[in-house]
């Protein structure tokens, strides 16, 4: 990815129980590849999740932060979703990569 | 944890079969978590996995990097365990945490 770009760290452990969390994960990924200034997103869950997206630029983060379906479904992340998160703003300094 | 401080993300996907795999990451973070400027770590595998661990400074993370059995470890990484990774090397700019 060309740099300068960012990457937000979002840490979680959900709580008990789906509560419609799965499909509305699925509809936040659609939503935020829509998003100008979009560049990647990776994610998996054990007994911790981690999803990394990728921005252009903080503007670009802190658009999809307010986007109105986002801003709904953060609401039901503190209500429903989630016993604890942590989210982190990272500027990408250094990157490499391998492949077979 | 005290700013400023730095977060690698480190996401990879496996060759098929264990060869040694979860017995060497086990003992990877044990010595991570030795460090001078070690701050945390958190990982999951699903389809991708995705390590984040948290250092005090980029001297710290070169420190990790070329400890000798970590060097070893990331040989092994590429001969065997690994069919892609990246690694991204990043200034933690802001953060917040929500916990209920």
């Amino acid at each position: 990815m060309e740099k300068p770009y960012y990457a937000v760290i979002f840490t979680s452990t959900r709580t008990s129980g789906d509560h419609g969390y799965g499909e509305m994960a699925e509809e936040m990924e659609r939503l935020a590849k829509n998003q100008s200034g979009f560049l990647g997103i990776e994610s998996a869950r054990e007994s911790v999740g981690i999803t990394v997206s990728y921005w252009t630029s903080l503007a670009a983060i802190a658009d999809w932060k307010t986007n109105a379906d986002h801003l709904f479904a953060q609401r039901k992340g503190v209500t429903d979703w989630y016993k604890w998160y942590k989210v982190r703003i990272c500027l990408v300094e250094r990157e490499y990569e391998f492949e077979k």
